[in-house]
């Protein structure tokens, strides 16, 4: 019996490499630091975001080309930050987690105030629409965002 | 020991109640589902378009409302095709996989080529970007998209 229990240790080990956490837990860290971002995004604290992020992570802001890893995320934020004032807005409406994967479903609402450094041409806008992010579970136990896709809603103009 | 190896495989069938697929297996699954859709959307095949979507997935396309639930999926694709011919192409970079979930990056190119049926004012168009693709593994087996995050790099006209 003793050697039975042993084995159901083993296997139970050996089977997943990293343990699903609660999926609530999960949605509620992720809801965090959605709400940390919106902080962090509105008054230009640009690193803790770009900690957010994995090394490896695409951040596809709607409209323009993606930008490929932290680093790249980290620059253009600390740019665009000099423009304005970012306003996000992140609701999350759905979360699936399996082992170090979740993925979260949500809404988003931006308001830009356009500032005295903004670029000549640059006006205040507002966009709104759906997102997709996929989270990672790391070695050091953080949730970040490895990819970032928010889709606008907001018509393009006729081409 | 013919005890001990039943509880290994008991403890190895209670530990995930979805066992994860091997990774490549779960790629070329979904690169083929891909040029399924790819071949299906040029040919205005929308039912078989439909069912690789889940019953309540969400397909957010560019610049556009969210389509939610595969029967609004089908609905407007179904009218959509009538528009003209509308010509992706899917290209997957990278699938993580855990369990019954996973996420799908790639870039997409779309040529829509108006044709007699398209309502007044709508010509053809080319659009780009990248794309996060929730899949999840269903009860029949089949990887179905749950979430289906096309970001376009295309810049919008300034409002």
């Amino acid at each position: 019996m003793r050697n039975a229990v042993l084995w159901f240790c083993l296997a139970l080990s050996a089977c997943a490499s990293v343990p699903s956490q609660d999926p609530k837990e999960v949605r509620s860290i992720i809801e965090r630091h959605n709400s940390d971002a919106e902080r962090w995004y509105a008054s230009g604290e640009i690193d803790p975001v770009a900690s957010m992020f994995a090394e490896d992570a695409w951040q596809m802001p709607p409209n323009s080309p993606p930008l490929v890893g932290r680093e790249a995320i980290r620059q253009f934020w600390r740019q665009a930050v000099k423009w304005g004032k970012w306003e996000f807005s992140l609701q999350t409406q759905d979360v699936s987690v399996s082992g170090p994967i979740a993925i979260e479903r949500g809404k988003y609402l931006l308001k830009f105030v356009a500032g005295p450094g903004a670029p000549p041409g640059m006006a205040s806008f507002q966009d709104r629409g759906n997102y997709l992010v996929h989270w990672r579970r790391e070695l050091d136990g953080e949730w970040r965002a490895v990819g970032d896709a928010p889709v606008s809603e907001v018509p393009r103009a006729p081409q």
